[in-house]
């Protein structure tokens, strides 16, 4: 099977580099654009990358020439984008307007109604928006959005949730790694030794995206799940890998052995058409009382599984734990990825 | 004024450390004799305490012989107990039966009906359960306790709110510094570039120990408050300074303006009485978006006041806020000396 | 006595926020003007600065308001200069043409033939070249630097040496904070669970600047000591405090135990002046085995002493040992200041 | 072919396993046995390891009953040692007496004349010391050893120096990972925001074994090489990866390009052989300012090249440069491996 030309937008940043490694040997995918800003443009990748990842970019790619982040100058129908939101939104419609799908981790299209903001695990089904953003947009290609690296793991941890019992209420507190705000991103002197209880822009989004994906499609709109999040964001030292402290209100009561048993036991599209970045196992449980933790869980699946750890009763609500998630992989990169896999495997793409 | 002989037992561990150097100028107290292990007794302070404090250990001890913990070697009517919970009981029991006043920072005798869990700009007056406790137990002294080093904080910013509007529930989330786990305490494998989401015996702690010390004194028995607590401790890695992501739910709405209000206006009997360690303000509210922070406002007061920041609507309960507390000064070293402070003033002591 | 008044150029900086707090309680000296940039001016300190110390800017100083770097703006014949070394060169003779005398941490100067460039116990009496300053370029004030925040903790301990048994050649590797970067400086994700072997410009000013400081005054020059470093500069996780690793060949013998005497007797000019502050013992020599170390010796004196320990044979040279120096204030704002207490104290300003 | 059964003494270490993860998939070898302390005998491997890697215990290894360090119990004539220094020497022995050959990380016969401390890309030839160890002790088997997780870097960057130019002299200074004081180790209060200037036992190592690997076999004996090596250790908050700091005087002047290209070309016997673990470049030379760094460089081949940056002229000696190899791997349990793999290749073990 002669493999699929894609691209990566924005391929010089701190997620832009990690799509770069994960498609380097792709078994669908071939990279065949790389796009930067203008400073960059023209130049050879590995020239103009501070590459940011242990070693050196993948040598399929380290010669390609820089193009900038225009459809002229992109040969693919299949696009990811790692761009900045600040020019997110015109490049990307540029594309979607060209003909191409474009796999989105900007958050710029995540909450427009036409716009499937997807966990292939969770809302595959979501991908049919595509046709309604195409007829309202007049579009040949379309969009398609991953949700922020906190709300990807939070969904999949609830997902199996709301299926068994219902969902009524989240607490969340997160403890953010500094890759989640890029390079050079978290000043050392903020974080050696410190924690910061604020993250700008991040709870808003944690406390709506999941809604979103955990909604219902229906006469081609999503109906957000009714569900009421509070979340209290929070930075510290480490460098990958968020943790999340849940505390989970169910419509209908489960012990902490039957939250583990469905959380254990889900498996979703990914896993059912056998992705190639899909985890096999998803979700991870863990016994333990210490876990999950960065340092041994974020690269569980290579970054794919989320872990859950310390299933227990909620004084106050049903049930409480710890979730991890790698963010600049499953939270980002590998979430853009996995997406655009999605968009082959189910024919939006070929 | 003569100053009042008093002594540390336990003090060549972390908080006993504090302990001494918070004492070795006090205006009332003057430390006459310092207490340690087997390993310990009968050598000079100093070359036995493996100091972990900037610089040395205070002159005015350095030279001491250290003592066992046994009432006959110790000529002290007010003794600091930095002993660990392993041994505590029974000394702490010894010294109170000897007649002496122990202020102590382990956890064995928190939970006891007769012993008074205090926080003295909460709940000063529990010190009267010493009258209960010496008829009870036959002694002649008496032991109060102080809380655990998140209880303590935790208590103090809803102390204000109880009063003003009733607490029903509160969820509360922390990331605790390495030094809670005394010396050698956390592995550093085990928190470089990482996070453990589980502290041995905290959890439980939080969730009773406030409501102890926000309880009713009637009838020679303390009322536990009606408050139900859910908590979830994480080691993050910093040295010094407990953050807590506090919601809660109010009896009575407030917004978080007045909730700010009651915080800031908030003094307590130290404050009245203007003990030598109280901080003139015990609550530092803060308004920018990411404060409180360690390295930024543990000191605030020499370690003596609170911080709180982040108060804004919860989407679930009434308020939420963010709360950083110097773990080893006032959540253990100063909050034991505080007590015996209160107790000088107070009249138990002389 | 009036308090001379002072004003402190660039007080915005981590560097001008210590001087600020050094000056907020100073014996001697008043602040009267802070300066800053454009984006700064004309507003009230307190709003502008984006303080990085514990706590809040001296209310002293906190609704001052700031002013241009202009000697037409600043009322005080003393200023400490904190500017960026990219403006300090023209701002800094401005004000010297005005007749100001200058005591700048800036890099521009340090190495011109007639300014001089003093670490108070070391060579006062290069404050001479003032007046040959005052004649050739014709101002009325004048400028005093002080040296890189590694070249003066490794002056400091080489001068005892020097003098007693004469110094040929230094090795010396620096484990560095990230204050010596600035704010924002260092990015997180370069230094958590990293180190970097390369700081921009470092390793020329170790390499040089001593050997000035070293050097003899004679004909209203200096001449450079005849020694040479070879420096290797590295940044490591830590917040303040210099660690330098140092092999010293001797041009007489001396045994460690000979050296760590020179080093502990060592006083100087600001001991026998008794400068507001001076350290009373400059060089605090260690017996342990793991000493000196950031978290437990940088702020020895407040800061203002360093620590050597590890005093010990070299097997190519003739003993090696190791140095720390809090490099924002011993290195930086603190030495601005006891230059400019030294410049009180000979004479220059009154 | 076959695979060569062999076992890990000391399999629960944090070095034990890193053995295990390597031998889990190994080419050549399949683990027969683990050892392990009296607490851990007879159980599960999975149910006593602390695992302290990312994830999991290997699956096949996971359900091995782990067994006493004693030769009875072990059927392999191949084992890797991981055990601590302080049972080694007995253990070791008792399995080379029952013709077994052990590849041991324990330092206890490192420098014992008749056992060959190996480093398969400098000395491979000291293998046929096993000869005169089998006849002077009456052994069937033998004991070959790795060096220290300094000395190995700091060996494998001076062997191409020493054959193109010679080295008389080297100074290093080292910042080393927690990983190389072991579970628990490092205290996380003696290293989060801090540098400790001492790690117990390693100068003396950094400053003989080199010499010994560096040496001649002649005459059934090695005669150290004659190099003056003068070493600070220092441990900083890495977790993988020593970094060390280095500057050689050399027989033989060279540029720093002529240096790099020499590094840059080595290869060893491993190499040679096609050895399953050996790096294809055993030293990777970068040309960037700031590199190597621990997280981009230490996981270079797997852990198994050394990453040499910075090289230029010395002011002093001839030329400095840093060098970074990962500890455990590089330092350590692939260099076991490594050796093991170079006893195989030689025929001592079949």
């Amino acid at each position: 099977m002669a493999k699929i030309p894609v691209a990566v937008l924005g391929a010089t940043g701190l997620v832009g580099q990690r799509l770069v490694r994960r498609l380097a040997d792709h078994p669908w995918f071939e990279v065949v654009a790389l796009t930067g800003s203008a400073r960059s443009e023209g130049k050879r990748y590995a020239d103009v990358v501070r590459w940011r990842l242990p070693g050196d970019p993948p040598p399929q790619v380290a010669d390609m020439i820089v193009q900038p982040s225009d459809p002229a100058h992109v040969p693919a129908k299949l696009v990811f984008s790692a761009l900045p939101s600040s020019i997110a939104a015109d490049i990307e419609a540029a594309f979607a307007q060209a003909g191409a799908f474009v796999s989105s981790n900007a958050r710029n299209y995540r909450m427009h109604a036409d716009v499937p903001l997807v966990l292939p695990e969770v809302n595959p089904d979501h991908l049919a928006l595509l046709h309604v953003q195409q007829r309202q947009r007049g579009w040949t290609g379309g969009i398609v959005t991953n949700a922020n690296c906190v709300a990807i793991p939070l969904t999949l941890a609830l997902k199996p949730l709301q299926d068994a019992f219902g969902v009524e209420q989240v607490f969340v507190v997160t403890m953010q790694a500094i890759s989640g705000a890029g390079y050079p991103g978290v000043a050392s002197l903020d974080i050696v030794d410190n924690v910061i209880p604020f993250i700008s822009g991040e709870e808003p989004k944690i406390e709506s995206e999941p809604l979103k994906m955990l909604g219902t499609l229906s006469d081609d709109t999503v109906e957000a799940a009714p569900i009421a999040i509070s979340a209290q964001a929070n930075r510290v030292a480490t460098r990958d890998g968020h943790m999340l402290c849940v505390s989970v209100k169910l419509k209908q009561q489960a012990t902490p052995a039957e939250v583990a048993e469905v959380l254990r036991a889900f498996r979703g599209k990914p896993q059912e058409l056998n992705l190639p970045s899909a985890a096999p196992t998803p979700i991870v449980v863990r016994e333990e009382d210490d876990r999950p933790q960065p340092v041994r869980d974020r690269d569980a699946a290579g970054g794919m599984a989320i872990t859950v750890g310390r299933i227990r009763e909620c004084p106050l609500f049903d049930v409480k734990f710890v979730v991890l998630g790698h963010n600049t992989e499953r939270g980002a990169a590998a979430a853009a990825l996995l997406n655009g896999e999605l968009l082959k495997a189910e024919g939006f793409v070929a």
